[in-house]
């Protein structure tokens, strides 16, 4: 209807279907969130000319990074292999992020990580934490603002279980990325069940 | 219109909108699987009652676990803590399936429980890994003709991140799961991506 005889106003496709126009509205909201419908103020509804097979990405792609994402959990970068692996069990994650004094990203480590440096048959109370982890800049990276769609991407194509959230910072001229929660397949589970349950 | 009209021919609805029948195919076929519409032949299309934020989970709910699981990854039950290590590394996977003769799972190992067992001192060389797996019972399992949104919610409820996939058999009187596929976060996440680009 609006793809006929828009712009419509809420009202107008109220008569015309003869209903009331409280009964329309979440129809309306879920159409115009979904981008199917556009709708101007005191103009009223219009068609977009997207498609039906759209409206899930259109849902989906009004989630953000910030929506769905965990607390981070770090680890100083003074710490152990030891620490990590104990701090790894404690929170029951599948990756650590290590931090330098400010909460700055410095590296990433990972329950596979920390397997191979106790494997190594070195002592691992005395090996640096540092010496075990994915160093920065090769580190994927997601912003809070960042479309989840895109953070789930990238956890795919990365081949990855987790991103941590950063927030880029200046200090002493240099750009830093503060660490601010994490992006895991878990979340985008978690958010698979809810939208399907919804 | 269904709702007001229905039930109603698509070639009805085709000529109250002023479209050819071809141009409303694909949108109907949408509407029909997603669930908010019903079809039957030669009366017509019906409204079903359900609302517009049904049809994410009416697609959903069509989609099985054989539809996105992986190949399992297995090791036979007379391996060493070591091997299923070097397996988790080669495979790149974060569980690995312990079976018996046939194929039959017998137990899970994680990169948790290989963590904590290279960390116990012992020589994993000559450890079973019969000694550091899960066992069945106490495994969360997933059926190929499940619904993926259920096995979506096992990974979820039971804090995993892997489902064996199974088939269950006799033998010998006995029930058996045989190791047919295994469901991750990852397969997941992927649906996930997909739906959200399609």
């Amino acid at each position: 209807m609006v793809k006929q005889f828009g712009p419509i106003t809420g009202t107008r496709i109220a008569e015309k279907l003869s209903l009331s126009r409280a009964a329309l509205r979440s129809d309306l909201a879920i159409l115009t969130m979904s981008g199917l419908l556009g709708a101007r103020p005191r103009v009223g509804y219009y068609h977009t000319g997207k498609k039906p097979t759209e409206l899930i990405a259109g849902i989906i792609g009004n989630i953000r990074v910030a929506d769905v994402q965990s607390r981070p959990i770090v680890i100083r970068e003074t710490c152990s292999v030891y620490d990590a692996i104990v701090a790894i069990f404690t929170e029951d994650v599948g990756t650590i992020v290590v931090v330098s004094d400010g909460g700055f990203i410095e590296g990433i480590i990972s329950r596979k990580d920390l397997l191979k440096a106790a494997m190594g048959g070195k002592n691992i109370n005395e090996l640096p934490v540092t010496l075990a982890m994915t160093r920065m800049p090769n580190i994927i990276l997601a912003a809070a603002d960042e479309p989840i769609l895109r953070a789930a991407k990238k956890l795919i194509s990365h081949q990855v279980d987790s991103l941590p959230v950063v927030e880029m910072a200046t200090v002493d001229q240099i750009e830093k990325f503060k660490v601010v929660g994490r992006i895991t397949k878990t979340n985008i589970t978690q958010l698979f069940v809810n939208l399907a349950d919804s």
